[in-house]
C-alpha cells in the first residue's frame, strides 16, 4: 500500500476511530486501526467486536493494500504534525509514516488478522439531525443500568413510529424518556448498548444528517465520511409506560440551577445515608433537607408557588442531580403523588424529556 | 461565638485555607478549619503542621469565641450559597451557619485542640510583586526533587542579596534557576518545601505585594488579609553553580512551541526506553530522533541556523518538556558542548530563567 492523504483529514477519521480501539485487550490486533485502500478510497477502521467502526476518506492512491498498526501509536504521531500532507506506505508488517518534517517507521500487523466488521442488510427507519440526537443521548443515557444481570436495562431503548423517535434508558431506580417528532414510515424498537450511545455522541459533531438502519440484531448509524455498526441487545423491554404516573396530588416549578445547587449542598450531608434527602412542597416554597450523624444537618428553602396539598418524599440525591442536568429549561416542573410514589421531574418548555424518580424510605 | 460576615468574603477565605486542611490525617483536628474572633477580626486558620494559614476578614461581632469544624463540610455549604451574609454561631461543639434561605448545623471540635500557628520573629528581606513570584514558581519548581533521602532538594532554594532574588530548583538530573532583579539590603538564603511552594503559587492572584519574612527556622508569606508560615529545610543547599556550563561548542534559537511539540511525539516512542530522545544540531537543522524496538521508530527535524560545530546529545525528554514549559518566550536556546554534558536551555528574551539538563547515554 502507498497513499497520500490531507493531514487534516486522516487526523480527524484517526480521531474518529481511535477511541473504540480496546486499550487492554486480550487480542491485540484489537487495539490496532486498519488502513486500507478499497474502491478509489482510504478506509480507517477500529473494532473492539461489539462496535465497528469504518471512516472514509479521499486521497491519492499510488498501490492498493492495507496494514494494521496501533491506534495509539499512529495518533500520538499524527496529532502532532502540523504540515499539509502525510504519505502512508506498508512494508512486511511495518507502516512507513512520511510527512516534510518528520518521520516514523511504526510497527504493525498484516490487515487479514483483522477482525471484519459485517456489512449491515437492514432497512433505513430514520434520518434525523446529529444536533439533535446528541442532546437526546445526553438527557436519557445516564438512566441506563450497569447491572449486566438484567442485560436490556443496559441499554438505550429505541421506539420508531408514529411519525415519533422515542428514547428510553431506566436502571429499575429512575427513568428517563425523550420523545422526539420526526417524519417515519417505518416502526421498529430496539435495544442499543450503552457503550455505542456514548461513542455515537462523542462523533456526532451537530449539523449532520444521521441515518439509522435496523436489521434483527445489528444498528447502524450512516454519518457523511463514516458508519458505526453495532450490536443490538436481545431481550424484551419492560413495559415502562405503565409505570410513569398520570395523576399528581402537588406540583410546582422552580429555577433549574438553584434546585440542583441546593441538591448538591444538600448531598454532601446524605452522603453517609445512601444519598437520602428529603423534599417537602409547603404552599409558598420547596424545602430540601439532608442529615449525617457524623457532619451534621442541612436544610434549605426555595420559594416557589406549589398547587396542591403538603407533600414531603424522599429521593436519591444523586437521581435528583442527574435528571436536573438533562432538563434544558430554566425552570424545572416538580410533580409528587406521596411518599411511596414515583416523583416526576421535567423541563418547563416542552422539550419531551420526562424523568421518573422512585421514592426512597424516609 | 457569634458573628456575621460577607459571605463572599468568607467563601474567598474558606477556599484560600481550605487546600491546607489535610484530607487522611492521623489527627482529625487537622481536617477543621479554625474560625475565631481576635481583636476585632474574624480569623480562619487551617494546618497541615508544616505549613500554617491565617485569612483575617471583618465582619459583625456579637459575641467573642472560636470553634473547629471540618474544611470540607463547611467549604462545601458554603460555597453552593449565593446570598449575602452568613451569620456564624458556635454552641456546645456544634457550628450553626444561617443564610436568608439555608441553615446548617456542622459538628465540630472545641478550638483549644486547634495546634497553634506560631508568630514569626524574623526580619523582612524582601517584598516582590504577586504575579512575578508566582511566574517564577512556575519556571522552577517542577526540577526539585521528589526523593527524601537528600531533604534539600526537595525545596525550592532563595537566595536574596545584591538587588537579587534568585530561585533554583534541582533534583539532580536537571536544574532550574530564576533570577529576578528586585531591591533589597538584606543577604539571606533558605529553602523552602515544595508543599509551601506550591499552595503559595495557588493563592497568590498576582497584582498584590507579598512581603518574605524570614527567621531562622521558619519563612512567612505576607500577603494582603492573610499570612502562610512554613518550616524551612534545614541543611546546606549544593553549589550548584559550578554546574551550570560557561562555554559551548554549539549554539541555536528555535520555536519553542514546534520544539515542545516534536519532543512529546518523541517521547511517546521513548518511553520503554527510559524517555531517551537525541538532539542532533546540524547546520541547517535541529534533528529530534527516538527509537524503541517494540513500537518503531520517529524522526522529525527542524529548520533552524545553527552556530559552531555538529553536536549530537541524548536526553530524557520529560526534563526537555518540563523546561520547554517554563520557557516564556516564542524561541527557545540551546547550547551544547558534547555527547557527556550537561545542555542548556533558556528563553531568548532575557527572562532571567535558565535550565540544565544532564545528559543520557545514547
Amino acid at each position: 500500500m502507498r497513499i497520500s492523504v490531507l493531514l487534516e483529514k486522516f487526523k480527524k477519521g484517526l480521531n474518529a476511530v481511535d477511541r473504540i480501539v480496546a486499550s487492554k485487550n486480550t487480542l491485540p490486533i484489537l487495539s490496532n486501526v486498519l488502513i486500507k485502500t478499497e474502491e478509489g478510497q482510504v478506509v480507517l477502521s477500529a473494532t473492539d467486536l461489539e462496535i465497528g467502526i469504518n471512516y472514509y476518506l479521499g486521497g491519492k492512491i499510488e498501490g492498493e493494500g492495507s496494514i494494521t498498526v496501533p491506534g495509539k501509536v499512529l495518533g500520538s504521531f499524527v496529532n502532532s504534525l502540523s504540515e499539509e500532507k502525510i504519505t502512508l506506505e506498508s512494508t512486511n508488517g511495518v507502516l512507513f509514516a512520511k510527512t516534510e518534517n518528520s518521520e516514523a517507521n511504526i510497527n504493525g500487523m498484516a490487515a487479514d488478522e483483522f477482525p471484519i466488521i459485517p456489512k449491515i442488510i437492514g432497512k433505513e427507519v430514520l434520518e434525523i439531525d446529529g444536533g439533535l440526537l446528541k442532546t437526546a443521548i445526553s438527557q436519557v443515557v445516564f438512566s441506563a443500568s450497569f447491572d449486566e444481570s438484567r442485560p436490556v436495562l443496559t441499554g438505550v431503548y429505541f421506539i420508531v413510529g408514529d411519525n415519533m423517535l422515542k428514547m428510553v434508558a431506566t436502571d429499575s431506580y429512575r427513568l428517563a424518556e425523550k420523545t422526539i417528532n420526526i417524519p417515519t414510515n417505518h416502526k421498529a424498537s430496539f435495544i442499543i448498548p450503552v457503550k455505542t450511545i456514548q461513542e455515537l455522541y462523542r462523533i456526532i459533531a451537530g449539523g449532520e444528517k444521521i441515518k439509522i438502519v435496523v436489521s434483527e440484531n445489528q444498528v447502524m448509524f450512516l454519518l457523511p465520511d463514516m458508519d458505526i455498526t453495532s450490536r443490538i441487545i436481545e431481550g424484551d423491554y419492560p413495559d415502562y409506560e405503565q409505570i410513569i404516573p398520570k395523576n399528581f396530588k402537588t406540583h410546582t416549578s422552580v429555577p433549574t440551577a438553584e434546585l440542583a445547587n441546593t441538591i448538591k449542598t444538600a448531598s454532601f450531608f446524605a452522603r453517609e445515608n445512601a444519598n437520602n434527602i428529603k423534599i417537602t412542597l409547603y404552599p409558598d416554597h420547596l424545602l430540601v433537607e439532608a442529615t449525617s450523624s457524623q457532619l451534621g444537618n442541612f436544610k434549605s428553602q426555595i420559594k416557589c408557588v406549589v398547587q396542591g396539598e403538603e407533600n414531603e418524599v424522599s429521593f436519591n440525591a444523586r437521581y435528583l442531580l442527574d435528571a436536573l442536568g438533562g432538563v434544558d429549561s430554566a425552570k424545572v416542573k416538580i410533580e409528587l403523588i406521596g411518599k411511596i410514589n414515583p416523583g416526576v421531574l421535567r423541563p418547563d418548555n416542552g422539550s419531551g424529556v420526562i424523568y421518573i424518580i422512585m421514592p426512597l424510605r424516609s
